[in-house]
């Protein structure tokens, strides 16, 4: 069992950070990696939907004797999580939520924290429950930021497009942090500035696989004081430690390839812009077309 | 049969904008208009998959009693229109790219002619065939525009973002217009600019049914002298022309709701943001929810 591959599932590409994240982790590891590319996005999808195909590709998976299963999609791992454990046993799975609420939680000083995901993301709450789990004094918002799904897809991550667009989203949730980081080199008063403060979020978590592509963006639209939370990081270290305490983790260093990639859809598509995701080039002859 | 509703398709809610078009050009008819919201977008599927689903989605339709079936989505007509033509019979089918291509060939003097679609109906040549078969001097480029589609969906389709995301795509293409349009005013030499105007297309495709909603940004980015053809008002003249040939125009006026929405997930997203393409309220009440 400690030589089998890790299952990785993402509706698409956007869990190649994740994979990537992971593959960096866990040096020795093997991986099966599944974007269910035919059905993407999941992010605007009904929960109902989600939830079933995530079983499904969940199942899928399984059939690769896997020794764990990440779910590397946040909307995915919101909605079809509890459905997932409740049908796939024997195999611990670890989705991107709970890992990201944690770091989150750490990381903020004063629990004021800020998540930007896809529409069904936000709307299933399960960034919002996590972290008020862990920390019952929180205040959170959360912030569907759609568009940056399809600009990290484009290509258009950085630049003056991404900008204006990270602007657009993220100036209504920071705006008092920006006006007082600002005002901090012009004027020596600290007394505004800590009362706006107080309302703005000092934390902002990456809800969303694709956005550690548009970091720059975002860093440059909430300015250098706000703690960014990507959630692909800390689901690495959720994994590592899940296989080390379950002794699952393998021995031998890895083949030459240790990662498999199948798609359901446009296995060009898959190469073509999961190589931007992964920061390496994927052939079109590496991914396998699967049915599910 | 002239009393039975006519079936419009889509692969979301982009066809809404062909429906608004339909219901002006047809005001006795009554709607059957399904969305296959769960499995969209198709513009980034493979070809394969969209013939496939595009086929279901027909025989749904079928199922309706529709005396004519409209597939207004430029990427399932660019590559499901002969499957769906092969399986469904004894009812005319009428996609949004032949009238497209009629009506940019007519549009244009000097036969080159850009069209902007999604990537799978750009890589499909669908329009490129077409208006090549109408006029076989013509010279076309085909340009995907991914991000219009999201920009649409998100309600951005005005201000400075779609501005300057409509510059990004189409400033390659227009670039001499653009030059030569400005430089008219500022100087009376007209030598250059012609030899540059001749490489540069003098109409353009709006060839996805989400891009009539950015009309506004794409007119600024490529200035006044463009002619611009939206598949769907030139789709809904060429369905009331097949419905007067084949004698089957509705002759009473229509019932209060002339029009029936079904969707394949999220009514309630379906109602929110079909409401900005359809340019009418609809509630989630009005949309049922089919599987295909």
């Amino acid at each position: 069992v400690r030589q089998a591959p890790i299952g990785v599932f993402d509706s698409g590409v956007g869990g190649l950070t994740v994979l990537k994240a992971l593959a960096a982790e866990l040096p020795n590891e093997h991986f099966v990696y599944l974007g269910d590319t035919a059905r993407l996005p999941y992010g605007t999808k009904s929960p109902e939907t989600v939830a079933r195909y995530a079983l499904q590709a969940a199942e899928a998976l399984s059939e690769y004797g896997v020794k764990c299963l990440v779910i590397a999609c946040n909307t995915a791992s919101s909605v079809g999580l509890p459905a997932i454990r409740a049908h796939i046993c024997g195999v611990p799975i670890i989705g991107v939520i709970e890992p990201g609420a944690e770091a989150a939680c750490a990381a903020s000083k004063s629990g004021h924290i800020a998540v930007i995901a896809t529409e069904g993301t936000v709307r299933g709450g399960a960034y919002q429950e996590a972290i008020l789990r862990l920390r019952s004094g929180a205040r959170v918002i959360a912030q569907p930021t759609q568009l940056f799904v399809a600009l990290a897809e484009e290509g258009l991550h950085q630049g003056p497009i991404a900008d204006s667009i990270a602007q657009h989203y993220l100036e209504p949730l920071f705006g008092a942090a920006l006006d007082s980081a600002s005002s901090r080199g012009l004027s020596a008063s600290p007394g505004p500035a800590v009362s706006r403060d107080a309302l703005t979020p000092d934390t902002l978590v990456l809800g969303c696989t694709h956005f550690p592509m548009l970091a720059a963006a975002i860093r440059a639209a909430i300015g250098p004081d706000i703690k960014i939370v990507d959630s692909a990081a800390t689901t690495a270290k959720a994994v590592r430690e899940t296989l080390e305490r379950e002794s699952l983790t393998r021995l031998a260093p890895p083949v030459p390839s240790p990662i498999r990639f199948l798609a359901t859809d446009s296995v060009e598509r898959f190469a073509r812009i999961g190589s931007h995701f992964l920061e390496r080039p994927i052939h079109a002859e590496e991914v396998e077309l699967v049915d599910l």
